[in-house]
């Protein structure tokens, strides 16, 4: 019997940073050159963040990263308060977390379909088709006006909350218990976009609920308006980093004069030269007047090693203790224009 | 002198791929091994979708394409009628083409900003400001509904045709012209969202004009339906691929039984070790029903030097003639649900 | 003062992989997708090669390693008997771990060097006119014959064994005295090299020093016939990695029937798309009868961050405990032919 | 019938760049950004260095080159005096260029093989048996004393010369007849290796022939020292760059106080960020003395796209034209030491 075999059998848990001291390895790699000294940087970074009790935290998510492993460890950040809003690509959230939510995956499955980047092959048809349809009879229930996807996701978690999720941890759930608004800039790009679709088709001719991404940039500026201190801890790139660090740029043009993000940590494996954002660099923002430089740093490595060493640092050196919730989705809630 | 500032002073000039042919070099190429050999094959595989009169061409495109000098191949593609529909990420059309075509940046300006990659970074604040008050005023024109991105860049080309576009060739005019539909589905993730991000501010509590993103994918489903044999070009990854691979998915689930997109190329130099979606294989896009893996090929190179060649070889081949617009954009005003 | 500033300021320490564990957090990652799972798939490979007494560890060395901050891992693989042999670039054990054994270079100032990708830039002329001196002088002793890099580090070790090393750990000391065989296939190309041809330029016309590669690939191979269970731990590709596992065939060639590698994990963030060998897959190498594919596996991941991750691990899971030195460096030098 | 199998069998033919121009393509990605503009500047740089008749061309090999259809260009450069000196690693000079020389695999074959990547796999062990045992043979027709592999490359040339090479274009036969030195700094890394393993084992206790890596470098030095104005084309990286950029400071170790070299270019896929030299950036070398930054350019691209249009643009320029051999090979050997 191989090493595979055994492996796969073995029994599934996803990633727990609260359960183990990572801070004497990461420290040790702050001794050294290169991505480890990296990794330690952005660490301390994301430890002054939750120390700095001005400073909101807004999480980026771009790539494959819940059905990786990464599930528990972003709903521990929000249990924990170590995040105060989240932007993601459509996938993480609708069709990785929610799906998960909803039952229609274990996540010995799950896991075991993605070893060989074969998760989107394997879904059931039939499985499928309860998301959509899930998604479909949640916006069938709305008023049909447009949407922020922020609402849209609140709307989601709210239907978790009252029909009951089914799997231990889910950012979509935990978000909407703590008040942490999740924005997905291109929300009809992902399995949300099939219901969505569904439902407009469907409402032919007549008021239709429609995703409005105006709205999702204007409701994250109105947090930075709000709230003047900001750091950015961005896994991947694509739209969720580039969202992000704009609404310093929006509220200048709304006449607020505020202060670029303070703090700016990026995980990524692209890279500087292919001529796409993903990769440019946290510099690049800074001119620009995004990002502060004295405490940015970019990390490349692959997300699934870094972010539990970075995230677990954090953890165990307890600077979130006595961090509450800004309660910032029931904020932009009543201010709703 | 060096060779860098002789460089500089060189006369500029957006690449014309229709004046001297590169059938020779990349047939050369298709003896070679690695990726010469992948890019003769998607070059060849492109002339096969011109020449399959059934084929509608979507271009998918992803990074700083437009500035970095390939405008000109673009505008020549659309007037050429080798391409019928454009899906992009806001940057291309709106901070590249649109800027540019409101004269705010002569090309040499731009492409000399462009070479040390501080394009975002020395734009002035002013001029910066003519183009979101451009973007704010078409958009207070608009009757107050949800739009899709489709719909609010044809405003946007509308815009130049009657003002007068300051530059010489223009996506969003060409297109606009040639009733080429351009979808954005993260429009507001560009310097858009400054404008309707404050055209929404300006109307606060009464009826604004929104962007639906649900609107456009469900837009780009429609066309998949109407048109079932289709072809994709995707430069770069990103959202604007995983949109245009999702809409057969989409028109299964609207309960049309369209086939696979039939031919797929794509250039990139993103990883497919990192987990996100830029980098994921055509294999993948194929298992899970989106792609035919008969006609398909990745190319590994950056676009400035792989677009060139194929859309030249493409040209040179001359199997584009004949080739009429499909008219897709008015198409879909036509049936406007 | 920024965070940058007092990182720098804070004591350096190679990093110290028998002080804490990191089993839980590999163990964890082992529950993860993409390079988490590899990375603890890779750990347990290695722990598997030390609790298989019949296997022998070929360490592979490519990249800057010993300055990053791993020398005192691999110094304490030596001490504890969890390598072999090695083989590594010449810059590894030359210009980083016998240039500062000679005391050249403290550790401050060597890690700071180090930081910004400067190492190379700042060494004092006089100090490298040290370090070729030195080998210049153990050249001028020996007897003029060819060597296989293997015997002439042999007698850097022994140099520095008489002379005093002035660091707390020296691979090149710490080797000679496990009687662990060190072999750089291309050592000319380090600063090895500087003394090397000083010392044939000054011996004009009379019998030289020379060094022999063909010696070095003979011995290699002599030891996988002595022992035909093997392992290979990589870091980085190049020569090291291919040297290493043409031993297999070279056995062949000179009669013996030799098994594939058993065991064999490699650690890179070489592309395998670039045509060059680093990025080439252990598949390959299985194919062509160099490596079994039963326990094999490449982690995508800069070495600083992997290295101290896996070492840790197998070095707390004490696999190795009860392995002794297999003395392959005094066996080779024995049987001289 | 696919696409694919059509191209398997279309006759092959190694890229033959002194047929078409590729001048106006090159040109025109001069006012482009990124890649595109970075090539075409090594390329006006590459005409710069055959224009400056003090200069001497030094062509750095490393990936698999050969066999991926670049022998032709490579064979054209010599026999148009295009480049006067090659440092290479041992795979593309015998694994490669002489396997294929010696007829043992026709043209259509190995690329076939190539295609997928399987070339090493699938040649046939009695075939590679030839080619070990003709390099075992021409081992036993030297005198037994240390070689540089400079030299034991011209005994192979020799050998072609005399039994005559079963392929039109041949590296080492191309060099051989024209006096251009060939450098495998390690040398013994390839499958020259096995022959001369073979041959070492069974002179057991007997004079033996030996591959002096130390009098590679001095040679090497030594052109330096005579030809004091010198370019790099360095196609990846490894050891042949790092040998080549270091004859510089090796020259200055013997007391020769030579300028830098004058001209670089590197084409390379290799991330600047792995800690390894072959993506180390030029400007790194020019801080130390290596190479000047007035001339240099790094080509983020595979080898199989850029080779051909750099070379072929600086053919069709015929700047080269009046170059003659230097005789670098045949002058080496009359200063024997």
């Amino acid at each position: 019997m191989t090493v595979k075999s055994e492996f796969l059998k073995a029994p599934i848990e996803h990633v727990d940073i609260t359960r183990d001291s990572v801070v004497p390895i990461v420290e040790a790699m702050g001794q050294m050159a290169y991505s480890a000294r990296d990794l330690h940087r952005a660490a301390t970074i994301y430890d002054r963040m939750l120390r700095d009790r001005e400073c909101g935290v807004i999480l980026c998510l771009a790539g494959s990263l819940i059905s990786a492993g990464l599930k528990r460890v972003f709903a521990d950040m929000i249990r924990n308060h170590m995040v105060d809003a989240i932007v993601s690509t459509g996938a993480n959230i609708v069709d990785q977390d929610f799906f998960e939510a909803l039952g229609l995956l274990d996540d010995d499955k799950l896991r075991e379909l993605h070893i060989d980047r074969i998760y989107d092959t394997l879904i059931d048809e039939d499985e499928l088709r309860v998301c959509d349809e899930t998604i479909h009879k949640i916006t069938d229930t709305l008023d049909p006006r447009p949407y922020s996807s922020r609402e849209f996701i609140g709307e989601m978690g709210k239907y978790l909350a009252e029909t009951g999720a089914k799997t231990g941890a889910s950012i979509v759930l935990e978000a909407y218990r703590e008040e942490v608004p999740i924005f997905c800039p291109a929300f009809s790009d992902c399995s949300a976009g099939f219901g969505l679709v569904a439902h407009q088709a469907a409402r032919h001719g007549k008021p239709k609920v429609s995703l409005d991404s105006a709205k999702d940039f204007y409701e994250l500026t109105r947090l930075k308006v709000k709230n003047e201190s900001t750091g950015l801890f961005m896994i991947g790139g694509g739209v969720p980093k580039n969202f992000a660090q704009d609404i310093v740029v929006a509220a200048e043009v709304l006449g607020h004069d505020v202060p670029m993000h303070k703090y700016a940590i990026q995980i990524t494996v692209a890279d500087v030269r292919d001529g796409a954002l993903s990769g440019s660099t946290l510099k690049e923002a800074s001119s620009w007047g995004k990002v502060d430089t004295t405490y940015e740093q970019m990390v490349y490595c692959e997300a699934t090693i870094a972010v539990p060493l970075i995230v677990g640092y954090a953890y165990h050196k307890r600077g979130w203790e006595g961090r509450t919730s800004r309660k910032w989705s029931s904020s932009l809630d009543k201010d709703e224009v």
